[in-house]
């Protein structure tokens, strides 16, 4: 007999290969040194808070311990920002890593779940991997569509639905008066994931109010965004009691470590450096619309810390003028899905990631303008 | 219709609590201060090396970018380490979070899986939380049964069978020609989890070589040991390029931080300081078992960085005497199932905390050995 494991059947079902390529991946492949502007995974460029930094390195002889699996003292911090109960919040690694518990909980093969075509590809990954059967409702024009959402969650008696509030990749978002709607209308049997990774770049009234009543949303958050800690690993679920509670049962209770307890706990107190990263985002939101406008395409309006271009034409034509930045050390990314496909998605930067970023898209759009070329698609 | 959401039937069925209580969490529930030895989750209270210290306070302004997906660099400096392909390589969230993934990769609901009783209990959980069947064999003497694990296995036509060497929590290993057989007796279509986190503090012999030929066998290593890296979270498995990358289609992958890859390979390389750790630890060794015999009781010999020392009666016992020493501000676990309970697990420490476990033995059993006492069980 053959030396050979037996895989789950859910798992033998799934493609052999994941895109998740990261920025190192495409520097290796290409030419071995760093993008000239790395503007393609809305990270804050801003960086972490002095005070993190000043955290992290106070703290790093102690990374012999393991993390409080109760993540205690930041859960209570947390607690008392939003002016919630602890027991109402988990900690996890990142979203992803939280989406991923959270389909588990929920998703067992052939398993109706809702989500909007193109968005967030990691929800879309975890509920594969758990066999989950996933129903993809368009957007309307920039907007995920939330009474189309709901409205296929109960034809399809979908177990979860996921929006995020602010959008990613189109950078929209909806009033806190339409997620409410939403949720008013949702199946009395149907979670929502909501995420809201990039809520603390919104403007005012994006965020419905917690209510600690209703099991069936998680409000999904994030270090990673505003606060500049993706390296680290550390978000949060807020949720109903009887809903977060529920995580402890299948969570990895020491996957988040020590030093991301801690410099969260210092990114959340800096309440200064949070401004001082909303006001450098507002400002480069403005200047990359003024680019794409300079070359005669659209920014849409942003909600987040990056901003969404519309190039004007087809899904291909995107693909051209991404790939010749790409080729020119701009790591950017785009919509993977038709419509959205017609634009780019570039993160917000510092002046000198704006120039590096628009002497680039001059060139690729002068490259793209001649007769019979192809800038790498 | 009340509001609820319809959970998978094995979350259902799973209990609602579990048993992951940190030692900052007995620490807020007794006197609010830290343990004054903390001896019970087999830490390196020796630390991680200065190289890693200054390395995560070098890297903290830069922990706004996610870390590599591919996890490049600290695979490819593992796979020069131990003279393999970086193929052969999948770094993950510590070994716990290693074993949850391949649990989902092998075991649905129902599926036949074989450990040792009173073995790592968070692989347990991984198996419950997946509705594995697990199949418990029990220890021979303080030893792991690889004979009895195969034999389960072949009868029970398992997916996947668990072993750690060295063991944890019984403190002794098995030799690589042992190993080698265990693995030689396998079934075919069986994947054997090798649970290697303490093999750096293992005498020369316990680790087999690899056989990058054989699909079934995957090496679990962490830095969370002998590094110093807990409460960083990274680990490695090791296996054939054909089991490594079915992690792919599960994982996540941006799980493992840049702070954290960063840190690990810093580890690596400082080869002087494992040098140091593993004196230290040998002589810690060395002390723990003086300590117990002063006290009439016996230490097992340990190939790890913590020593099972046997209480000499039955697990209530042992029960008291551990919770006697914890009400003294000694950190320790005790194994959970007879009749390996009897014994109690005490971290390797340096002199001072050692000095504070000797007093607080020999006040608990001075407490014991008086008429009609408890110390708290």
């Amino acid at each position: 007999m053959k030396r050979a494991l037996r895989y789950t059947s859910t798992v033998s079902a799934l493609p052999a290969t994941v895109p998740f390529t990261g920025p190192e991946s495409m520097e290796r492949a290409a030419t071995g040194q760093p993008f000239a502007a790395r503007l393609g995974a809305n990270e804050s460029v801003y960086g972490p808070s002095p005070r993190v930094v000043q955290a992290i390195a106070d703290a790093g002889p102690d990374v012999w311990m393991y993390g409080d699996p109760e993540a205690h003292d930041l859960r209570h911090a947390l607690a008392r920002h939003h002016g919630l109960i602890a027991d109402a919040i988990v900690v996890g690694a990142g979203i992803d890593g939280l989406l991923g518990t959270l389909v588990r909980l929920l998703v067992a093969p052939g398993d109706p779940v809702v989500t909007s075509a193109g968005a967030y590809p990691t929800f879309a990954y975890h509920v594969a991997a758990n066999g989950g059967a996933l129903h993809a409702e368009p957007y309307r024009d920039a907007f995920e569509d939330p009474t189309a959402l709901v409205a296929k969650a109960r034809e399809t008696h979908a177990k979860l639905v996921y929006i995020a509030n602010p959008d990613n990749p189109m950078g929209s978002f909806h009033s806190a008066a339409v997620i409410q709607a939403m949720i008013a209308d949702l199946p009395d049997d149907c979670a929502l994931a909501l995420d809201e990774a990039y809520i603390d770049l919104a403007p005012p009234g994006a965020a419905p109010l917690f209510d600690m009543g209703d099991p069936r949303v998680i409000r999904l958050r994030t270090f990673s965004k505003a606060h500049g800690l993706a390296g680290l690993r550390v978000g949060y679920a807020i949720g109903a009691p009887v809903t977060i509670r529920m995580f402890e049962r299948v969570r990895d209770h020491f996957g988040v470590g020590r030093l991301a307890q801690t410099a969260a706990i210092a990114a959340l107190q800096d309440v200064e450096w949070l401004r001082h990263v909303k006001a450098q985002v507002a400002a480069a939101r403005l200047e990359l619309a003024d680019i794409a406008a300079r070359h005669g395409m659209a920014a849409l309006p942003s909600a987040t810390n990056f901003v969404t271009i519309d190039c004007g034409r087809d899904g291909l034509f995107a693909r051209r003028v991404l790939n010749g930045l790409l080729a020119r050390g701009v790591f950017a990314r785009m919509p993977l899905v038709a419509p959205l496909d017609r634009c780019i998605r570039i993160s917000c930067g510092r002046p000198q990631d704006h120039a590096v970023f628009e002497t680039a898209l001059q060139g690729v759009l002068a490259d793209l303008a001649g007769p019979d070329t192809d800038a790498g698609a």
